[in-house]
Parts: structure tokens; sequence; C-alpha cells
């Protein structure tokens, strides 16, 4: 099934994400049903807004009985194209490269680093885990050779929109963005921004006007 | 000027933290007005979006001319609260952590890190930039004698609760988590997630669905 993501918020998939980590637990657990008072509850939001969200995506389990477990795992799954695996390279062999490189959480949801790029002669060609750092100029023939699905940025903000167009001339069509700056990309690639920055000033605004 | 953080979407005060970073830039440069069509152009965004996020906090500019931008960035940074400085912690001395203690962009808006965590012995007592990693257990002490502002979390998901729990009682009103799980907190206590393997599942959603 192919539902049309441009319909579907990001808050959206973001919920499906976290109702798929409760199913896999409960799975695990050997638990066969799920009521969407205990999805709402695990995931912090109302039991309304899981019957919606899962609503889009066709009808799931019978009412008065809950959603069956071990299917709407396998549908999320699914869903959210986690049933494939991906391949993944890492732009940027610093700290914030390397802490996701080992990260275990990746591999386990089928996202695998089959590449690491840096610009610095000190990093290129240094091992770097499994991989080996290599020049970023080789990124254009490797995208195509490693066919790559995912590019991640860990570069400093003043060279991330050349690389990124680098990256979207040489057919990379998903962008994780740790640089702290917008990148502009075409329509038909896909970007999401972590910028760390932002997320404090998010704090930093709600301590400054929680209204106490 | 205090505001009701609880009526302002988080995606309004994410736009204003991008609105900030381009009136910065403009500052520099010696740019003296802005227009909501720039500031929308730059932040990838409608002018009709921008002059309502800034409407929200009072009347800046005038009519046809835009907006001042020396003024509206002093105001910017009292709205987002980075007029003053912030006293942060780091809960885990992994890579995530050591990757953010060292982070330029935060001590350049005001975040000063003073002071480390972790619960193995092998990291306890070991120098980390400019401070010392300390035991986990001192945490609460730590935590008023510090006066800490915010706490970031980068520690495994099994010991997030367990670690917010001990912050929040030791008073602590705005956490950053970067643990793979959701944590439960009282409403006076601010907090946000960054979850990378999230992000790129949103990226494998989008890849999925893309509808060609």
């Amino acid at each position: 099934m192919t539902v049309h993501a441009k319909r579907i918020a990001d808050s959206t998939v973001r919920r499906l994400s976290m109702y798929l980590r409760y199913l896999e637990d409960l799975d695990q657990e050997g638990q066969t049903t799920a009521s969407s008072d205990a999805l709402a509850q695990l995931s912090g939001t109302t039991p309304a807004q899981v019957r919606k969200d899962l609503s889009f995506f066709g009808s799931f389990g019978k009412r008065g009985l809950g959603y069956p477990v071990h299917e709407l795992t396998t549908r999320l799954r699914e869903i959210l194209g986690l049933a494939q695996s991906w391949r993944v390279i890492i732009i940027g062999a610093g700290k914030i490269g390397s802490a996701l490189a080992e990260y275990r959480g990746f591999r386990q949801r089928g996202f695998t680093v089959v590449g690491v790029y840096d610009n610095s002669p000190e990093k290129i060609g240094r091992a770097w885990g499994d991989a080996t750092v290599r020049d970023i100029a080789a990124l254009a023939t490797d995208v195509r050779t490693l066919a790559v699905d995912i590019a991640v940025l860990a570069i400093p903000a003043d060279d991330a929109q050349h690389v990124v167009d680098d990256l979207v001339a040489a057919g990379v069509r998903a962008i994780l963005n740790f640089a702290p700056s917008q990148v502009h990309v075409p329509t038909h690639v896909a970007v999401k921004h972590v910028n760390m920055a932002m997320e404090l000033e998010g704090l930093s605004f709600a301590l400054t006007n929680r209204g106490d």
C-alpha cells in the first residue's frame, strides 16, 4: 500500500513511530491485543487521536477487542518503510557523525551505514568503526555505486547547502540535517532537521514564559 | 514581558528561532530593515505567517517600511529567553554527550555547561573538556548548588525515567531528552525530545510513500 506522504502530517508520522515502539514491547511480552487507551497513555496522547491516526491506514482490529498487537506491528513497520533496509551515508566524521554511526537504534531498525565522508586530510583514510573515512570529493560517484538512500549531514552550517546540492544532483532523495542551517531542496527530496541549539531555545522560551 | 508559553505552539517558537538567526546575519551585514517577504523566504515560510508569528509579541516596525532589524533581533532574543544565560548539565558522558558539550552553538547562545554526569566508574573523575565527569549519585545535591536550569539527557532509554524523576525532585524545570524513550513529567516541567531514530523513520516513511 502506498499512502500520499504529503497529506500525512509529520506529527502523525512521529506518533506512528511511537505506537510501533510500544507495540513491539507488548509483542515481545506476549500480549496479543492493545486498546487505544493503552496506546494513548504510553505515547502521551488521547485514545481518539490514536484511533484517528491509525484509521488513515485502513481498519485494524475489531471494535471493543482492541488492536491485534502482532498484526498492527507488522503493518506499522510496512507503513513506516521499515520492512526493508535503507542505505545511509554520514557526511562529517566528527563527534556527532561518530555518535550517529555507532547508534545501535539505527541498525536495529534497518538503517545501514555504508559510507562516511569528510573533507579534512587528517580524517580521510582513517578507520572509523567498520568503515574508512572517504574523501567528500568521491560523494557524487559513491552515491550511485553504493545506491545510497539517505544522507546524514553532520557538518558546519556554511558547507551544508553546497553538499546538499551535490547530494541531490547525485540522486539522494532523503536527507537528515544536523547542520544548524536551513537547506533548500527540490520537492521530490525529503529533509528533516535536527537543530540542537533550537531545541534548547525552545526550553529557554518555556523557562522565560512559564507565566509564574 | 511575559507571554503565556502554553498558548504559543512549538512550531511558532521554532520559527522565531529561525527568524532570529537570519536577523542576526542581516544585522552583522549592516542591514537596517527586513521585509516579511525576505524573512519568509529565508526561513521557508509565507510572509503572512511571519507577520502572524511576530504579531503575537506586540507590533514591530511600520507598515511598508519592513521590520527594524536591530530592534527586532533584541526583542526576539528577549522573547526566546536568550538575553540571559542558562546553566546546563549533561547526563551521560558518551559520544552524544561529548558532541553536545563541545557544540559551539550552545555557548554562543548563552547555554553554559556547568556539569557532566555518568554512572560508569570508568568515566567518573575523568577530565572532559573543561569539566570533570561526576558521579550521577551527586545529581540531586549538585542541581541545587549549581543552580541548574536545564538538564540534557544522553543516556540509554531504560534509565531515562528514573533519572528524570530525580531531576524533577531536585528542582530542574527543563529537560532536553536524547534518550530514545518518552518520559513523564509534571506540567510545570518543559521537555523536548530529540530522537534520531524517529527522524530517520520520518525519512523512510517519505521514501516509501512518495507516491511515484
